[in-house]
C-alpha cells in the first residue's frame, strides 16, 4: 500500500495515499484497533451528510463562509448521504466518546474530497477548505455528533422502525378478526382455564403493541430535539445568533422530519435522555413481542405431543437429523432479537447515567445500540409477520377436543351454586375421569337441562 | 399459641386463634416461607380495601349482592384502607404468581371480620359472607390482583413520586436561577474546556428533570387503565354486564383518582405493560438523578484536593477515623437508590416478557418492585433536595482562580486566527506554564487589546 | 418520646432517651428517611459484633486497650450477636455509601450500653469507652464495613445458601433415579423430538445445579478476604502492626470460618469484587433455576389440554373463581426470586463499577441486594424442593401415550435408509394421520420385522 | 446474477450459481434478512471446521464412514479452518434458536465443495457426499452448534482474552512498582482523606484484574464441556459407542486445547450455565475495568482545573473546536467497551434461563454476545494498556502540592491526642484557612517538635 504524510497539531501521519481521510482520523485508526474496522454505524455518517452540508449553508447565509466553499462542502455531503463515500469512514464506536474522531473524519474527508473535485491532488497541498475553520466551523464534536445521533435515531425510528411495528400489529389484527369466533379453552398458570376465543388472544397482542406503538411515538418529541448550536459545552460559543434554528431548519428541509432545536443545550450535550427515553420504549415493545412469539410457539407446539391448537406455516426442515420436524424458527429469531434489546437497554441505561460535568462520552456506545435494535427490531417484525404470523391457522379439530374435555367450564355455574360445590363437581370429573356433566347430575346438583343451559363454551367468551 | 380450624376445598388447616385470615391464607403462609413475613406490599392491601368495597357497591347495584352484605363488606374494607387491620396480611411476595393467596386473604378477613363484627366468633360457624361467592363476586385474582397492583402504583406516582421529583425539579431550578451570574470552567471528558455559568450547568439538570417528569406523567395513562371485569382470563366469565364500567367509577370515587375501565382485558391480564412502561420512566428520571448527583458531588470534592468549585452542607460527621471530613451523603443515597432502580428494571423486564397465554403470573415481584422504586425515589428526591441541593452554594475564590488559569479561553480566538494557531497558543502556555496572554503575544498573534477583547469569558457564556 | 441531648463533633442533637445510639446514628436517622426504617441488614450488624469483639481483643493483646474495655466491648458485642439489641439499629440501607453511619451506630451502642452496664445513665456523663477512640480503634468504617459485609455474606452462603442448594440438588437426584426408566418423548424447539427418559431430564437439571455450586464454591475464596486493618484507604494507618492477622484470627474463631486477611487491601476497600463474583453465581445457578422450574411447570400443565407428563403435589387451592383448579405456584415462587436475583445482579454489577480513587461507595446497597440474594435464593430452593420436587410423579400414561404416537421415532430410521426417505415417511405418517409403521410399509422401505427392530424407543435413550 | 436449483426435502430453491450453499441455507437466507448479513461470527464457522472434520475421522475410525468420504471432508474442512470459505457463510445471528441453519450451511458447503474438488459441477447432480448422511453423521445441530460454541469461545478466551488481560495486568503491575514511592494524597468519599502512595493505588487494580482473571481461568473448565455425541436431545441416538470420544480427542489434537466430554449431555444442550458462568467472569472483569480506567481519567484530568495528579500520553487532538484539548480517550474507549459487556450479560443471563425441555434455542445469540465480550475486551485491554497505562508518569508538583495541604494528615494524630481534638485542629485549619500545624500548636495540643514527629506522610503509606 501507497502512503502520503498529512499533518495536523500533533504532527505527521502516513495515510493511505487514496483515501480521502487525514490525519486525526489515521490516528485513531490506529490506536483503536478494537473489534472490526468501521463498526461506526453507516447511518451516522450519512445523517452527518445532512448536518454538514446543513452547517455550512447556516454559516453561509449568516456571512461568515463563502459561497464557493458552501457549494463544495454540499457536493462532498450530497455523496456522503447518497453512499458514493462509505468506505471512508473506517472509524469504530470504540473511540472517544465524544465521536470527535468520526467528526474530524468527516471533516478531513469532505476537505479533501472538495479539493480533489477542485482539481486538487490528495496531499499535495493545503485544501482550499479546513476541515477545522471550514467544516466545522461554528460546530464541536460535543453538539455535531448528538445531533447526528438524533438525526440518525429518529429517521431510523419513523422510516423503519414504525413502520414494521405497524405493520405487525396490522398482521396480528387481521388474524385477531378472522379467528373471533374460534371458541378455545383458556390457560392460567399454564393450566386448563375458563374458555376465550382465538381472536381475544390475539386482540390481547393487538393491544400490547398499540401501547407499545404510542409509547414510542411519544417519545420522538424529546428524540426531536437536536443540540447543534450548542458548540463544545452548551453555551454555543464561537457560533453566530441564529445559527441553531438555521441549521435546524435545513436538516428539516433536506431530511423532511420535525427536527427543532434543544430546550437546553446543556442537557443535550451533557445528557442522552432521549435515547434512554426512545429506547425504552422499544425494549417496552421487545418485551410485548416476547410474549407474543412464545405464545405462538407454544400454541403451535407439537404436532402430537404438545399444545398444537394453531399451525404455523413450514418455511424450512427444522432438524438436521430428525426427519420432518418442522420448528417454530421465525419465532426464536425475533425472541432472540428482543431479549437482544434487552441487554442493549441495559447498556443504554448504564452509559446514560454515566455523564460529567458538560458531556456525556459514550455517545458513540449509545448510537449503535439504538441503531442497532431499532433496525433489528425492524427487521425482526417485518420477518415475523410475513413469514409466520400471517400464515397462522387454527387446528379447529384440537381446539374442540381440549376445549370440549375442560374440566374448568364449571366456573360457569358458580353463580349458580356456589363455590363450593362447583369445585366438589370439578373435583370427581377429574378423579373419576369423568365429565363435569356426569358428575353434576350424579352429586344432584343440577339436571341435565340446567348443566347445559348453564355450562356452554359459546355464552363464557 | 392457640389455633382453630379452618376448612377450604382441600381440607382443615390450623389457624391462630385470634387472626382473621382462613385455611387459604394459613396454606399460603405455611408453604412460602421466603424471606420476611409480611412482604407483599401494604399499599397492595389497601389498593385491595377500595377495590373490594368498589366491587360490592357494584355487585349491590346491579342486584347480586345483598344491601346487608354491600355494608359489612364496606365496613371492613374501610377497616382495612385505614390500616386498621394492617397485621392480618402475614403473606410474602414470593407466592403464586397470580396473587392468589393474597386475594383470598383480603376475602378471608373480609369475611371474618365481618362475622365477628356481627357478633359471631372466629371459627364458631361458617361466617355469613363468604370469601369467594361474595367478597370475590364477580371478581377472580387474575383480574383483581393486576388492579390493585394499579391502583397502588398509580396512587404512589401522584401522591408521592411525581411531588417529589417536582420538588427536587424546583429546587434545582432556583439554584440555576441565583447561579446565573456565575462564570465557570467548563468540563468536557472532564478535562478543562470553554466556560459556562454555574446557572446554566443546573439549566440541564433541571431540562433532565422536566423531561423525564413529562415521560412519567404520560405513562399514567396506560396505568390508570384497571383489569377488573376481565375476571380469569379477560372475558368477564361470571360478572354481570355493566359491571367494570361501575366498579371502575367506585374506584374512581375512593381514590379521586381517574381511572378507567382496560382498553383490552386480555392484555391487562396476561401482560404488564403498563408497569414495564411506568418504570422505565422512572427509570428514565433515575438515570438523570445518577448524573446530576454525580456532578455535585465531584464539584464539591475536596476541600482542598478536589474540584471545590461548590460547598455543599455539612450534615454528619463523615468519617469515623478522619477527623473534620465531611462527605456526600445525599449524593451517595440518592445514586444508590437509582442504582437499585436500574437493577429494578431489569427485574421488571424479564417478569414482563415472561406472561404465558392468558396470564402473566409475575405479578407480586412486579408489583414489589415498581412501589420500592417508587417509594425509594420520592423519599430520596426529597432528601436530597432538602439536606443537599437547598443548601448548594459557590466557592466563588476557586470558581474564579480555575477560570482565570484556564487554556481553553484560546477557543475564543479560533474565529479570529484560526484552529491551527489557536492551537499553538495553548501549547505554548501549557508547556510553558504561562498564560495564553503572554504566548499570544509573544508569537505574535495579538496585540493586547485584541486579546483582552477576544478572549473575555464574561462574553463566552 | 422523651428525649436526651447527645453531642458529636458537629453539636447538639435530640436522641429518644430510652435508646443506646448517640447523636451521630440521630443524625443519620434524621437526614436519611428513605424507605422503612432500620432497612440496614440486621446481618450486617451482627457481623459487626463479631468484628468488634475480634478487633478489642486484638487491640488488648497489642496492649492499645486496657483490659476492661476490652471485656466490656466483648459483653455488648455478645449480646448484638445474639440479636439482644436488634432494636437499636434503625438506620437505612441508603445513607452514606461507606456505611459509615452504621459502623458508628454499632460504636456508640457499644459505648452506651456498656455505659450502663457498667451502671452509668445514658447520657449523663461521657461513657467510660469512647465509641471512635475505644470500640473503632484501629480501625474505620472503610475497612470495618466490608469486613462485615464479608462475614455476613460467607456466612449466610455457607449456613443457608449452599446446603438448601445442596437439598434441592440432591432432591432432583433422586428424583433423576427413580426416573430412570420412565421413556418419554423428548422435546426441543418445543416440537416433538426424540426419546429420553424422564432420568436423563432431570439428570441434566443435577447437572446444572452441580456446576453451579461449583462456581458459587469456587468464588467463597475471594469473599473469605477480610479488609480489617486497612483503616481509612488501606494503608492500616492508625492500626498496629500485627492487628490485622490478629483480629482476622478472632473472627475466624468466633465464626468457626475460614477467613483470611485481604491480599490486598486498597483493593478490598475500593472495589467489592468478591461480592460481585459470588453473587454472579449466585445468578448462576438463579439461572439454571428458572430453566429447572419452567420445565416442571410446562411438563406438569393440564389436566387435560397441556402437557401433563408428570404430577406436581397439591399444595393449595389454586383460583379465587375456578373451582378445582391447581397451579404450579412453587415454580412460580421460586421463578420471581431468581428474576429478582437477575435484577439484583445488576444492580451489583454496576454499583461494583462506580467506585472513586480509594473507596467504593455503594456498600449498603451491595450488601443489602447480595444478602437479599443469598436468603431468597435458599429460602426458595428449600421451598421448592419440600413442596414440589420430592412430590413429583410421572403420568405413565399420558407418557405413553405421547411417546407412541410420536412422529421423531423415525430418526432411529436415519442410519438404515437415509434421511430423505425417513423424511418422507414422517411426512406421509404426519398427513396423513397414520403410524410411521404404516407409512413406511406402504411406501416399500422397510418390513414389519425391520420397523420394528429399528424403531424401539426403549433402544433410543 | 445467475442461479441453480437446488433442493431439500421441502422441495426445490433457487440459489447463486457460483455459491458452495444450497437448499437450506438459501432458505434461512431468504426467511430471515435480520440486520445485516453474515452476522453468525466467523469464530462459529472455524469451529465448525475443526468439529466436522473431527467427526468424520471418528465415524471413519468407527466403521461408518469411507476413508474417501473421510478424506474429502476433512480436506473441505481444512479450507474452512484456513478462511478460504469465509465468503460461503451468508447467515445471520438471527436465525433458528439451534444454529440448525448453520449447521447446514456447512454441511452444504462441505458436501457441494468436495463435489466441486472432485470434478464434479455444481447443481449437476448429487454430490457424492450427502451433507445429512454424511457430513451431518452421527451429528444434530443440538449437539454441533454448542460443541462449536464451547470451541470458538474456548479458543478465544486463551488465545485473545487472557493473553490481553495479562497484558493489562503485567503493565499495571510495572506502573505499581516504580510507583511504589510517590506518595499522594488518598481520597475516599472523593474527598480529601489520608495518604497512600501512587503504587499502592495501582496495586489494587493489579489485584482486582488477578482475582478476575483467577475467576475467568475457573469458568474454563465448564466450558471445556463438549455436547458432541449428544446428538438430537442428549441420548446419543444415532451416534455410535465411543464416538463421542473420539471426535472429542480428535478437536484436542486439532485445536491443541483440552476439550473434554460433557459431564452430563442433557445440560449441554437444554442449558448454556457455562457461557452464563464464563461471561459472568469476563463481566467481572469489565467491572474492575471500568473502577480502573476511571480513576485514571479522574487522576489525569486538568490539564489546570481538575486533579492532574498523573500525566497520560496524548495521542491525537482531543477536540474539534478547543484547541490544545488532550482527552482520555483511552479510557473512554474501553469503557464504552466493559458497559457493553454488561449489557451483553444481561443478553446473556435472560437467554441462559429461557431453555425448554431438551433444547435451549438461544444458541446464536449466546454465541454472538460472548464472542462480541470476549474479543472487544481483548482488544480493549491491548490498547489500554499500550496508547495509555504504559505511558502515564506522575505529576510530581501537583501530588506533592496536594499531599502537604491536605488536612486529612491530622488522622495520625487520633492516636496521641484522641479524635475529638484532633477533630478540632482539622475544623480551624479549614475555616481560618491555615495549616494544621499552625492550629495544633494555637492550640496547644502539641509542640512543634510532636507535629512533625507524628504528622509524617511517609510514615502514614
Amino acid at each position: 500500500m501507497t502512503y502520503r504524510i498529512e499533518k495536523d497539531t500533533l504532527g505527521s501521519v502516513k495515510v493511505p495515499a487514496n483515501k480521502y481521510w487525514g490525519a486525526q482520523t489515521e490516528r485513531s485508526r490506529n490506536n483503536f484497533r478494537i473489534g472490526s474496522e468501521a463498526s461506526m454505524p453507516i447511518e451516522i455518517i450519512h445523517a452527518f451528510g445532512f448536518l454538514k452540508k446543513a452547517a455550512a449553508h447556516a454559516n453561509f447565509e449568516l456571512g461568515i463562509l463563502s459561497k464557493k466553499k458552501k457549494d463544495m462542502i454540499s457536493l462532498v455531503c450530497d455523496e456522503i448521504i447518497e453512499g458514493k463515500l462509505n468506505d471512508q469512514f473506517p472509524l469504530v464506536i470504540w473511540q472517544t466518546g465524544s465521536g470527535t474522531h468520526t467528526n474530524m473524519n468527516i471533516n478531513e474527508v469532505i476537505s479533501n474530497r472538495a479539493h480533489v473535485l477542485m482539481g486538487g491532488k490528495l496531499g499535495s497541498s493545503q485544501s482550499f477548505i479546513h476541515p477545522n475553520d471550514d467544516v466545522n466551523m461554528s460546530q464541536s464534536s460535543n453538539d455535531t455528533f448528538p445531533t447526528a445521533m438524533h438525526i440518525a435515531s429518529y429517521q431510523k425510528l419513523v422510516k423503519k422502525t414504525i413502520p414494521s411495528i405497524q405493520v405487525i400489529k396490522k398482521t396480528l389484527e387481521e388474524k385477531s378478526k378472522s379467528f373471533n369466533n374460534v371458541i378455545k379453552i383458556g390457560r392460567t398458570h399454564l393450566m386448563d382455564a375458563t374458555p376465550i376465543t382465538l381472536g381475544q388472544e390475539f386482540s390481547g397482542y393487538v393491544s400490547q403493541i398499540d401501547h407499545g406503538l404510542n409509547a414510542l411515538k411519544r417519545s420522538l418529541d424529546h428524540l426531536s430535539e437536536l443540540a447543534i448550536g450548542g458548540t463544545a459545552v452548551g453555551t454555543g460559543l464561537n457560533a453566530p445568533k441564529g445559527y441553531d434554528k438555521k441549521v435546524t431548519e435545513y436538516i428539516c428541509e433536506y431530511t423532511r422530519l420535525p427536527f427543532k432545536v434543544a430546550k437546553n443545550k446543556f442537557e443535550a450535550i451533557a445528557s442522552h435522555d432521549a435515547i434512554v427515553e426512545s429506547h425504552g420504549a422499544i425494549k417496552q415493545i421487545a418485551i410485548s413481542l416476547i410474549k407474543i412469539s412464545n405464545d405462538i410457539r407454544f400454541l403451535s407446539s407439537g404436532p402430537r405431543s404438545g399444545i398444537g391448537e394453531i399451525y404455523i406455516p413450514k418455511n424450512e426442515p427444522g432438524s438436521s437429523i430428525m426427519p420432518g420436524k418442522i420448528n417454530p424458527t421465525q419465532c426464536e429469531a425475533i425472541i432472540m432479537v428482543c431479549t437482544q434489546i434487552i441487554g442493549n437497554d441495559m447498556a443504554i441505561s448504564v452509559a446514560g447515567s454515566s455523564g460529567n460535568y458538560e458531556l456525556n462520552v459514550y455517545k458513540p456506545l449509545m448510537a449503535y445500540n439504538f441503531l442497532q435494535s431499532s433496525q433489528l427490531l425492524s427487521d425482526a417484525c417485518f420477518s415475523f409477520s410475513s413469514f409466520c404470523v400471517k400464515g397462522i391457522k387454527p387446528n379447529y379439530r384440537r381446539i374442540k377436543e381440549f376445549l370440549e374435555k375442560s374440566l374448568m367450564l364449571v366456573t360457569a355455574l358458580n353463580t349458580h351454586i356456589g363455590y363450593e360445590k362447583s369445585e366438589k363437581i370439578a373435583k370427581y370429573a377429574y378423579e373419576n375421569n369423568t365429565t363435569l356433566k356426569e358428575e353434576a347430575i350424579r352429586l344432584g346438583y343440577l339436571t341435565v337441562d340446567e348443566f347445559e343451559n348453564f355450562v356452554n363454551p359459546s355464552k363464557m367468551v
